[in-house]
């Protein structure tokens, strides 16, 4: 058994279940959660960072676990004022996010790094472990549609995903460095895991690949590398990956997940009720582990994180 | 009887029930309500108009009557989650108020002017009427105190007015230009009154006096100047003016608001109750009108505009 430190990379939603989870049994010398950037964007004068929130909410526990999403106990004054003053609606801000963004966009304002604005937030919020931004660098994922290039969130809040996507970029990339928090983790003599969250492989984790030296990074490392699949039963439990993998001609399953990491993961968890897949994966040369993916709550959560942890032979 | 236009100068909530009075018996073409804007200041990357907000809630009727300040139905949950990320809580932003903060901010930052800003919220709800700040150039008032001196919200809101000023003053004057709706009505050839809404004298008035040529402006209009007494028995209704006066080394009366606005008033406003002061100010060369000058709500408000409108031979 390796005890030594954990690098989480996460997206949203899933992303940020499987981090509290980490974060739930692991002590937090021993982990970093790197954060993808590429669904931040500026509205109305705030830099918005959707999935440091997530995890930021998930990992302090104050994530809204009926709506799936934002802060729990929400409400939406400020923005009926926004709408009632005639600004735009279509990305609706919460009250009390509405307190983070102001908190964040103020400070980057002022000159910090997003890096200690988040250090800065998510200790605030009593969260002991790193968060770190996969860079610091602005990275703007973009999607292509009928339409054109579309910024991330116009199609995936504004147009709820509708659009079909022919392909997808991440805008500031190449030229987007690691983050320092990325970059230390990622050299750490004492890394004995990179763990892919249950994260969206192609909006979610891909940004965070195509970060400066990420992928040839994560690749060199002799550690293991494992990511959770996102899918249960072929589908996603949140969010637009099905209708991705859909619409970039790929199948809507574990092996897309697989293939789509290819050489830079070593073990895939996968829902037991996927058992199925075990054997065809394996043959491709990776290992699997089975597990129950669904996180329902933080019990759940910690519960994985430890099958995950196990099955790299990382102590928890 | 004239029934030309009429010039309104506004401080914050007094001078907004006056400044909604009017608005309630002109017609829009026949109004021009200039705020002041010493009161501004930057927080949490925001810019924040205290004055102009008070005259807009009031004049839309969002206004909350019970507390006297900002928004009716007013919810306090991101200034909850901004005192949770560590940032400074000493000014109380509402829900639907930060609404309001963040459309002017981001509409500022993106190159609008103050005046068009403005323009822009007061439509937006409702309002018919032209508001106008005093000036699209920062003007920040600030108060000497035994600390030296201080921004005027500091003080305000932050001291709640503890420390006790012996001086104030309007940083961006001289250099600050009034805004073009200001200039335009003081040059109208059909101006037929200027009305000085019943607001701090010292804090809310002399900032727009001190706008560049305004007091000259002023003082060369042939139309009825009249101005309405913050004072009822001595006493402010609201607001640190009583203690000012008497830090200020001045008689808590309305004599001292007669001195303070001078030769550049010609009728001024008093409580029925202080009918006893309207001798000594007409032997002083004023016209005195006396009325009942607290407004408990709209009929009081726009019962004193007429009040204040026929007194000066204007029509409404």
């Amino acid at each position: 058994m390796s005890s030594g430190h954990v690098l989480a990379l996460s997206g949203g939603v899933g992303g940020a279940k499987l981090a509290a989870g980490l974060a739930a049994v692991l002590p937090p010398e021993r982990l970093t959660v790197v954060v993808n950037t590429g669904d931040d964007f500026e509205h109305l004068g705030l830099t918005i960072c959707p999935d440091i929130d997530s995890v930021t909410y998930t990992m302090a526990g104050l994530n809204d676990r009926q709506r799936g999403w934002g802060v729990a106990g929400e409400t939406w004054q400020a923005m009926a004022a926004l709408k009632a003053l005639g600004e735009a609606d279509w990305f609706n801000l919460g009250d009390r996010d509405l307190g983070m963004h102001v908190a964040r966009s103020w400070r980057l304002r002022a000159g910090e790094s997003l890096s200690d604005v988040t250090v800065r937030l998510t200790q605030s919020l009593g969260i002991a472990h790193k968060v770190a931004p996969m860079s610091d660098d602005p990275v703007r994922t973009q999607v292509q549609t009928a339409k054109g290039w579309q910024d991330f969130q116009q199609w995936f809040v504004g147009e709820q995903c509708a659009p079909s996507v022919s392909a997808i970029r991440f805008a500031g990339t190449p030229g987007a460095r690691p983050s320092t928090a990325f970059a230390e983790a990622l050299a750490r003599p004492d890394l004995s895991a990179v763990v892919f969250c249950p994260s969206n492989p192609f909006l979610s984790v891909d940004p965070i690949l195509a970060v400066d030296g990420v992928r040839g990074a994560l690749a060199g490392l002799t550690v293991p590398r494992i990511a959770i699949s996102p899918l249960i039963g072929g589908k996603a439990l949140k969010g637009p990956l099905s209708k991705l993998l859909a619409e970039l001609g790929q199948e809507g399953s574990n092996h897309a997940i697989a293939a789509h990491y290819g050489t830079l993961l070593d073990t895939l968890v996968i829902d037991r009720s996927d058992g199925d897949d075990a054997m065809h994966l394996q043959a491709g040369g990776l290992a699997v582990t089975l597990a129950n993916t669904l996180m329902r709550g933080p019990d759940d959560q910690s519960r994985l994180a430890r099958e995950v942890l196990a099955a790299v032979g990382v102590e928890y």
